[in-house]
């Protein structure tokens, strides 16, 4: 199914709680190679036919503007998966 | 910053009502032609140093056994950036 995939991420002098839990468990479990965590939100949006480049800018605006919460997060990836 | 990057989403057969709320909400934007929409998870592991296919493959496995909830969601990527 053609798709756009929106990658959102929280700013990085943001605190992120459910990252540093997650790095901590996996510390206690013995990867002692990972310096930290950071959990973020993988959104796909879907179309019944092929995604146009409009569709793409039309994506890109939505996620900065709608889709993410510009004072806490950034948008790092917009990608069209047909 | 080297890092492992895990994708983890909702299975397809799961109801997903944030997902289904954005959909909504960009439909009633005026997006008439995105059929549906999903969100999932955007992990990042975080290394001092370079990542190895060991680390990779760790990475697999905790993003199959602790990091995803195998019930309900799937693993959709797991991916180096070096």
């Amino acid at each position: 199914m053609p798709k756009i995939i929106v990658e959102i991420m929280p700013k990085q002098d943001l605190l992120d709680p459910q990252g540093k839990a997650v790095a901590n468990a996996l510390t206690r479990m013995g990867n002692k190679d990972i310096s930290g965590v950071r959990i973020g939100k993988r959104i796909e949006l879907h179309f019944d036919r092929e995604v146009t480049d409009k569709d793409l800018e039309d994506a890109k605006k939505q996620a900065k503007e709608f889709l993410s919460n510009d004072v806490i997060e950034d948008v790092v990836a917009v990608t069209v998966e047909n």
